[in-house]
Protein backbone atom coordinates (compact mmCIF):
# COMPACT_ATOMS: atom_id res chain seq x y z
CA UNK A 1 0.00 0.00 0.00
CA UNK A 2 3.04 2.39 0.92
CA UNK A 3 5.16 3.88 -1.36
CA UNK A 4 8.91 1.94 -1.33
CA UNK A 5 10.73 2.67 2.13
CA UNK A 6 7.81 2.95 4.32
CA UNK A 7 6.40 -0.21 3.20
CA UNK A 8 9.94 -1.67 3.50
CA UNK A 9 9.97 -0.69 7.43
CA UNK A 10 6.24 -1.65 7.96
CA UNK A 11 6.83 -5.16 6.05
CA UNK A 12 10.43 -5.78 8.59
CA UNK A 13 9.35 -4.27 11.88
CA UNK A 14 6.31 -6.82 11.12
CA UNK A 15 8.41 -9.91 11.26
CA UNK A 16 9.70 -9.41 14.97
CA UNK A 17 7.89 -11.15 17.07
CA UNK A 18 4.77 -9.91 18.65
CA UNK A 19 4.47 -7.23 16.24
CA UNK A 20 1.31 -7.83 14.10
CA UNK A 21 0.28 -5.41 10.91
CA UNK A 22 -1.14 -2.63 12.79
CA UNK A 23 1.73 -2.22 15.38
CA UNK A 24 4.27 -2.25 12.19
CA UNK A 25 2.44 0.70 10.66
CA UNK A 26 1.99 2.58 14.49
CA UNK A 27 5.45 2.46 14.88
CA UNK A 28 6.95 3.04 10.78
CA UNK A 29 4.64 6.24 11.22
CA UNK A 30 6.38 6.91 14.57
CA UNK A 31 10.05 6.92 13.07
CA UNK A 32 9.12 8.91 10.14
CA UNK A 33 7.52 11.22 12.25
CA UNK A 34 10.39 11.17 15.43
CA UNK A 35 13.45 12.97 16.52
CA UNK A 36 15.80 11.52 13.14
CA UNK A 37 18.62 11.18 16.26
CA UNK A 38 16.24 9.47 18.68
CA UNK A 39 15.41 7.11 15.27
CA UNK A 40 19.40 6.72 14.17
CA UNK A 41 19.81 5.74 17.70
CA UNK A 42 17.64 2.76 17.67
CA UNK A 43 19.16 1.97 14.13
CA UNK A 44 22.59 1.97 15.59
CA UNK A 45 21.74 -0.46 18.67
CA UNK A 46 20.64 -3.08 16.52
CA UNK A 47 23.73 -2.96 14.32
CA UNK A 48 25.50 -3.12 17.61
CA UNK A 49 23.82 -5.54 19.33
CA UNK A 50 24.68 -7.89 16.32
CA UNK A 51 28.09 -6.76 16.01
CA UNK A 52 29.33 -6.68 19.47
CA UNK A 53 27.30 -9.10 22.06
CA UNK A 54 28.50 -12.68 21.85
CA UNK A 55 27.78 -15.60 24.05
CA UNK A 56 30.01 -16.25 27.27
CA UNK A 57 33.07 -18.75 26.25
CA UNK A 58 31.96 -19.89 29.64
CA UNK A 59 28.29 -20.21 30.60
CA UNK A 60 26.84 -18.93 26.94
CA UNK A 61 24.75 -16.39 28.62
CA UNK A 62 24.65 -12.92 26.63
CA UNK A 63 27.80 -11.00 26.84
CA UNK A 64 29.91 -8.12 25.02
CA UNK A 65 33.37 -9.55 26.85
CA UNK A 66 34.71 -13.53 26.56
CA UNK A 67 33.33 -14.23 29.59
CA UNK A 68 30.11 -12.56 30.75
CA UNK A 69 29.75 -10.29 34.12
CA UNK A 70 28.67 -12.59 35.95
CA UNK A 71 31.13 -15.48 35.24
CA UNK A 72 34.23 -13.16 35.43
CA UNK A 73 32.55 -11.26 39.31
CA UNK A 74 35.07 -13.86 41.44
CA UNK A 75 32.19 -13.07 44.65
CA UNK A 76 29.86 -15.12 42.54
CA UNK A 77 29.72 -19.24 44.64
CA UNK A 78 31.85 -21.20 42.46
CA UNK A 79 29.49 -24.55 44.27
CA UNK A 80 26.90 -23.58 42.32
CA UNK A 81 25.69 -23.82 38.30
CA UNK A 82 22.27 -23.33 38.01
CA UNK A 83 21.21 -24.48 34.45
CA UNK A 84 18.93 -22.29 32.27
CA UNK A 85 16.89 -22.76 28.55
CA UNK A 86 17.87 -19.08 27.79
CA UNK A 87 19.43 -15.97 28.27
CA UNK A 88 16.33 -14.29 29.94
CA UNK A 89 15.81 -16.49 32.02
CA UNK A 90 19.46 -15.69 33.69
CA UNK A 91 18.25 -12.10 34.35
CA UNK A 92 14.68 -13.49 35.48
CA UNK A 93 16.97 -15.03 38.37
CA UNK A 94 19.25 -12.50 39.09
CA UNK A 95 16.28 -10.27 39.83
CA UNK A 96 15.13 -12.35 42.48
CA UNK A 97 18.29 -11.61 44.64
CA UNK A 98 18.26 -15.29 45.42
CA UNK A 99 20.91 -17.32 43.50
CA UNK A 100 24.39 -16.25 44.35
CA UNK A 101 26.41 -18.92 42.60
CA UNK A 102 27.11 -19.10 38.26
CA UNK A 103 24.92 -20.52 35.71
CA UNK A 104 24.55 -22.15 32.38
CA UNK A 105 22.63 -21.58 29.76
CA UNK A 106 21.67 -24.45 27.24
CA UNK A 107 20.28 -22.18 24.00
CA UNK A 108 17.02 -24.07 24.22
CA UNK A 109 15.32 -27.29 25.37
CA UNK A 110 14.67 -30.77 24.41
CA UNK A 111 12.10 -30.44 21.69
CA UNK A 112 11.82 -34.02 19.28
CA UNK A 113 8.84 -31.67 16.78
CA UNK A 114 11.55 -29.03 16.78
CA UNK A 115 14.46 -31.57 15.86
CA UNK A 116 16.33 -29.98 18.83
CA UNK A 117 17.95 -32.92 20.60
CA UNK A 118 20.56 -32.99 23.54
CA UNK A 119 23.41 -32.07 20.76
CA UNK A 120 22.12 -29.05 19.65
CA UNK A 121 21.60 -27.74 23.31
CA UNK A 122 25.26 -26.96 25.00
CA UNK A 123 24.82 -29.96 27.52
CA UNK A 124 28.17 -31.24 26.56
CA UNK A 125 29.56 -28.30 27.48
CA UNK A 126 27.80 -28.63 31.12
CA UNK A 127 29.37 -32.18 31.53
CA UNK A 128 33.04 -30.60 30.88
CA UNK A 129 32.67 -27.46 33.99
CA UNK A 130 31.17 -30.41 35.72
CA UNK A 131 34.80 -32.09 36.15
CA UNK A 132 35.25 -29.13 38.09
CA UNK A 133 36.10 -30.39 41.83
CA UNK A 134 34.66 -26.99 43.24
CA UNK A 135 31.58 -27.75 41.77
CA UNK A 136 28.79 -29.21 44.16
CA UNK A 137 25.10 -28.61 43.29
CA UNK A 138 23.08 -28.22 39.85
CA UNK A 139 20.25 -26.55 40.00
CA UNK A 140 18.56 -27.68 37.07
CA UNK A 141 15.72 -24.24 35.98
CA UNK A 142 14.70 -25.07 32.96
CA UNK A 143 11.35 -24.13 32.25
CA UNK A 144 8.20 -25.51 33.80
CA UNK A 145 6.48 -27.28 30.70
CA UNK A 146 6.84 -29.79 28.50
CA UNK A 147 10.19 -29.12 26.94
CA UNK A 148 11.77 -27.69 29.91
CA UNK A 149 10.58 -30.79 32.33
CA UNK A 150 11.96 -33.02 29.67
CA UNK A 151 15.14 -31.76 29.40
CA UNK A 152 15.68 -31.76 33.39
CA UNK A 153 14.96 -35.36 33.23
CA UNK A 154 17.27 -36.18 31.08
CA UNK A 155 20.19 -33.67 32.66
CA UNK A 156 19.15 -35.35 36.10
CA UNK A 157 19.13 -39.34 34.51
CA UNK A 158 22.40 -38.07 32.79
CA UNK A 159 23.81 -36.45 36.22
CA UNK A 160 22.81 -39.06 38.65
CA UNK A 161 25.91 -41.01 38.59
CA UNK A 162 28.21 -37.96 38.95
CA UNK A 163 27.85 -37.72 42.98
CA UNK A 164 27.08 -34.28 42.54
CA UNK A 165 23.59 -32.83 44.24
CA UNK A 166 21.27 -32.19 41.70
CA UNK A 167 18.01 -29.73 42.19
CA UNK A 168 14.77 -29.22 40.54
CA UNK A 169 13.17 -25.52 41.17
CA UNK A 170 10.12 -26.47 43.15
CA UNK A 171 7.17 -26.76 41.86
CA UNK A 172 4.83 -23.20 42.84
CA UNK A 173 5.84 -22.04 39.42
CA UNK A 174 2.39 -21.99 37.41
CA UNK A 175 2.99 -25.32 35.32
CA UNK A 176 2.69 -24.82 31.60
CA UNK A 177 3.88 -21.17 31.95
CA UNK A 178 7.54 -19.18 30.85
CA UNK A 179 10.47 -18.83 33.60
CA UNK A 180 11.03 -15.73 32.47
CA UNK A 181 6.93 -14.32 32.86
CA UNK A 182 6.89 -15.84 36.73
CA UNK A 183 7.04 -12.58 39.40
CA UNK A 184 9.65 -12.38 41.93
CA UNK A 185 8.03 -13.84 44.87
CA UNK A 186 7.41 -16.97 42.76
CA UNK A 187 10.49 -17.80 41.29
CA UNK A 188 12.44 -16.57 44.75
CA UNK A 189 10.14 -19.19 46.62
CA UNK A 190 11.21 -21.72 43.88
CA UNK A 191 14.48 -21.41 44.32
CA UNK A 192 13.88 -21.76 48.32
CA UNK A 193 11.77 -24.92 47.55
CA UNK A 194 13.99 -26.82 44.66
CA UNK A 195 14.05 -30.73 45.95
CA UNK A 196 16.64 -33.20 45.15
CA UNK A 197 15.94 -35.49 42.16
CA UNK A 198 18.90 -37.42 40.86
CA UNK A 199 20.66 -40.22 43.55
CA UNK B 1 20.11 -5.57 34.27
CA UNK B 2 21.76 -5.92 31.11
CA UNK B 3 25.35 -5.28 29.69
CA UNK B 4 25.69 -2.50 27.70
CA UNK B 5 24.33 -3.26 24.01
CA UNK B 6 21.39 -5.27 25.04
CA UNK B 7 20.49 -2.98 27.79
CA UNK B 8 20.78 0.22 25.33
CA UNK B 9 18.18 -1.76 22.68
CA UNK B 10 15.88 -2.43 25.40
CA UNK B 11 15.86 0.92 26.17
CA UNK B 12 15.25 2.22 22.56
CA UNK B 13 12.57 -0.37 21.60
CA UNK B 14 10.82 0.38 24.78
CA UNK B 15 10.43 4.21 23.68
CA UNK B 16 8.47 2.99 20.92
CA UNK B 17 4.81 3.52 20.36
CA UNK B 18 2.73 0.30 21.81
CA UNK B 19 6.58 -1.79 23.41
CA UNK B 20 6.14 -2.41 26.60
CA UNK B 21 9.51 -3.48 28.38
CA UNK B 22 8.97 -7.24 28.51
CA UNK B 23 7.90 -6.84 24.62
CA UNK B 24 11.23 -4.56 24.19
CA UNK B 25 13.07 -7.17 26.02
CA UNK B 26 11.44 -10.39 23.64
CA UNK B 27 12.51 -8.04 20.85
CA UNK B 28 16.12 -7.22 21.72
CA UNK B 29 16.78 -11.10 22.52
CA UNK B 30 15.01 -11.82 18.92
CA UNK B 31 17.29 -9.15 17.29
CA UNK B 32 20.55 -11.14 19.08
CA UNK B 33 19.28 -14.38 17.65
CA UNK B 34 18.24 -13.77 14.47
CA UNK B 35 19.85 -14.14 11.00
CA UNK B 36 22.30 -10.66 11.00
CA UNK B 37 21.38 -9.91 7.46
CA UNK B 38 18.03 -9.73 8.63
CA UNK B 39 18.45 -7.37 11.45
CA UNK B 40 20.94 -4.92 9.36
CA UNK B 41 17.84 -4.84 7.05
CA UNK B 42 15.75 -3.70 9.67
CA UNK B 43 18.65 -1.17 10.66
CA UNK B 44 19.20 0.07 6.88
CA UNK B 45 15.05 0.14 6.82
CA UNK B 46 14.76 2.72 9.73
CA UNK B 47 17.62 4.98 8.82
CA UNK B 48 16.20 5.26 5.10
CA UNK B 49 12.85 5.86 6.03
CA UNK B 50 14.24 9.09 7.95
CA UNK B 51 16.48 9.60 5.12
CA UNK B 52 14.49 9.17 2.19
CA UNK B 53 10.79 9.98 3.20
CA UNK B 54 9.31 13.41 3.43
CA UNK B 55 5.77 14.65 2.67
CA UNK B 56 4.34 15.67 -0.66
CA UNK B 57 4.56 19.16 -1.48
CA UNK B 58 1.06 19.55 -2.08
CA UNK B 59 -0.96 17.82 0.08
CA UNK B 60 1.72 16.38 2.75
CA UNK B 61 0.98 12.79 2.36
CA UNK B 62 4.16 11.06 3.19
CA UNK B 63 5.88 10.47 -0.25
CA UNK B 64 9.67 9.54 -1.34
CA UNK B 65 9.20 11.99 -4.03
CA UNK B 66 9.00 15.94 -4.27
CA UNK B 67 4.63 14.38 -4.46
CA UNK B 68 3.33 11.75 -3.70
CA UNK B 69 1.85 9.19 -5.95
CA UNK B 70 -1.68 10.17 -5.41
CA UNK B 71 -0.88 14.02 -6.30
CA UNK B 72 1.15 12.27 -9.34
CA UNK B 73 -1.55 10.25 -10.96
CA UNK B 74 -3.59 12.28 -13.29
CA UNK B 75 -6.42 9.61 -13.07
CA UNK B 76 -7.40 10.50 -10.50
CA UNK B 77 -10.02 13.27 -9.87
CA UNK B 78 -9.36 16.87 -9.57
CA UNK B 79 -12.83 18.17 -8.61
CA UNK B 80 -12.63 16.20 -5.02
CA UNK B 81 -10.54 17.19 -1.84
CA UNK B 82 -10.62 14.80 0.64
CA UNK B 83 -9.02 16.25 4.11
CA UNK B 84 -7.69 14.05 6.71
CA UNK B 85 -5.60 13.99 9.74
CA UNK B 86 -2.52 11.68 9.41
CA UNK B 87 -0.98 10.06 6.23
CA UNK B 88 -2.23 6.44 7.99
CA UNK B 89 -6.11 7.79 7.30
CA UNK B 90 -4.85 8.22 3.26
CA UNK B 91 -4.41 4.33 3.06
CA UNK B 92 -7.13 3.75 4.99
CA UNK B 93 -9.68 5.28 2.65
CA UNK B 94 -7.68 3.92 0.00
CA UNK B 95 -8.08 0.64 0.83
CA UNK B 96 -11.87 1.31 0.48
CA UNK B 97 -11.36 1.60 -3.08
CA UNK B 98 -14.55 4.35 -3.22
CA UNK B 99 -12.97 7.77 -3.39
CA UNK B 100 -11.00 8.68 -6.50
CA UNK B 101 -10.13 11.90 -6.01
CA UNK B 102 -7.09 13.73 -3.58
CA UNK B 103 -6.25 14.18 -0.19
CA UNK B 104 -5.07 17.14 2.13
CA UNK B 105 -3.17 15.65 5.47
CA UNK B 106 -3.31 18.09 7.99
CA UNK B 107 -1.06 16.73 10.03
CA UNK B 108 -3.29 16.38 13.39
CA UNK B 109 -6.33 18.01 14.53
CA UNK B 110 -6.69 20.74 16.87
CA UNK B 111 -6.58 20.26 20.24
CA UNK B 112 -6.17 23.15 22.60
CA UNK B 113 -5.01 21.14 25.28
CA UNK B 114 -1.78 19.59 23.13
CA UNK B 115 -1.59 23.29 22.15
CA UNK B 116 -2.49 22.40 18.60
CA UNK B 117 -4.61 25.42 16.72
CA UNK B 118 -5.00 25.58 13.26
CA UNK B 119 -2.21 27.55 12.46
CA UNK B 120 -0.28 24.06 13.88
CA UNK B 121 -2.34 22.04 10.76
CA UNK B 122 -1.69 22.47 7.37
CA UNK B 123 -5.10 24.42 7.03
CA UNK B 124 -3.09 27.68 5.19
CA UNK B 125 -1.66 25.31 2.32
CA UNK B 126 -5.60 23.38 2.06
CA UNK B 127 -7.31 27.22 1.37
CA UNK B 128 -4.44 27.97 -1.03
CA UNK B 129 -5.15 24.69 -2.53
CA UNK B 130 -8.66 25.64 -2.61
CA UNK B 131 -8.56 28.77 -4.79
CA UNK B 132 -7.97 26.46 -7.80
CA UNK B 133 -11.51 26.54 -9.53
CA UNK B 134 -10.98 22.53 -10.62
CA UNK B 135 -12.01 21.81 -7.02
CA UNK B 136 -15.77 21.16 -6.41
CA UNK B 137 -16.32 19.51 -3.02
CA UNK B 138 -14.19 19.19 0.14
CA UNK B 139 -14.55 16.30 2.16
CA UNK B 140 -13.95 16.83 5.71
CA UNK B 141 -12.74 13.18 6.66
CA UNK B 142 -11.09 13.85 10.42
CA UNK B 143 -11.40 11.40 12.85
CA UNK B 144 -15.85 10.65 14.42
CA UNK B 145 -14.05 11.79 18.02
CA UNK B 146 -13.34 15.30 19.58
CA UNK B 147 -10.24 16.87 18.05
CA UNK B 148 -11.82 15.74 15.04
CA UNK B 149 -15.46 17.04 15.07
CA UNK B 150 -13.93 20.40 16.59
CA UNK B 151 -11.36 20.17 13.72
CA UNK B 152 -14.01 19.58 10.77
CA UNK B 153 -16.61 21.88 12.25
CA UNK B 154 -14.09 24.69 12.21
CA UNK B 155 -12.91 24.11 8.50
CA UNK B 156 -17.08 23.84 7.67
CA UNK B 157 -17.36 27.27 9.18
CA UNK B 158 -14.17 28.74 7.31
CA UNK B 159 -15.08 27.20 4.02
CA UNK B 160 -18.96 28.10 4.29
CA UNK B 161 -18.18 30.89 2.19
CA UNK B 162 -16.16 29.45 -0.68
CA UNK B 163 -19.33 28.64 -2.33
CA UNK B 164 -17.29 24.96 -2.65
CA UNK B 165 -19.25 22.08 -1.40
CA UNK B 166 -18.28 20.80 1.77
CA UNK B 167 -19.63 17.22 3.10
CA UNK B 168 -18.73 15.59 5.69
CA UNK B 169 -18.14 11.59 6.37
CA UNK B 170 -21.83 10.06 7.46
CA UNK B 171 -21.43 8.82 11.06
CA UNK B 172 -23.40 5.27 12.22
CA UNK B 173 -23.32 2.03 13.09
CA UNK B 174 -20.45 -0.30 11.99
CA UNK B 175 -21.06 -2.70 9.36
CA UNK B 176 -21.61 -6.06 10.61
CA UNK B 177 -21.92 -5.24 14.05
CA UNK B 178 -24.63 -5.27 16.43
CA UNK B 179 -26.85 -2.63 17.08
CA UNK B 180 -27.27 -3.59 20.81
CA UNK B 181 -23.46 -2.84 21.44
CA UNK B 182 -23.31 0.16 19.39
CA UNK B 183 -22.77 3.08 22.26
CA UNK B 184 -25.43 5.64 22.48
CA UNK B 185 -23.51 8.27 21.04
CA UNK B 186 -23.20 6.45 17.48
CA UNK B 187 -26.96 5.38 17.56
CA UNK B 188 -27.78 8.28 18.29
CA UNK B 189 -26.37 9.96 14.96
CA UNK B 190 -27.67 6.76 13.30
CA UNK B 191 -30.70 7.69 13.91
CA UNK B 192 -30.19 11.28 13.03
CA UNK B 193 -28.54 10.42 9.71
CA UNK B 194 -31.55 7.69 8.98
CA UNK B 195 -32.02 7.49 5.09
CA UNK B 196 -35.06 6.97 2.68
CA UNK B 197 -35.07 3.49 1.42
CA UNK B 198 -38.63 2.85 0.21
CA UNK B 199 -40.00 4.42 -2.33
Amino acid sequence: MYEGAVQDLIDELGRLPGIGPKSAQRIAFHVLEADAEDMMRLADAIRTVKDKVKHCSICFNVSEQETCSICRDERRDRAQICVVEESKDVMAIERTRTFRGRYHVLGGSINPIAGIGPDQLHIRELLTRLQNAEIEEVILATDPNLEGEATATYLARMLGSTGLKVTRLASGLPVGGDLEYADEVTLGRAFEGRRNVAG
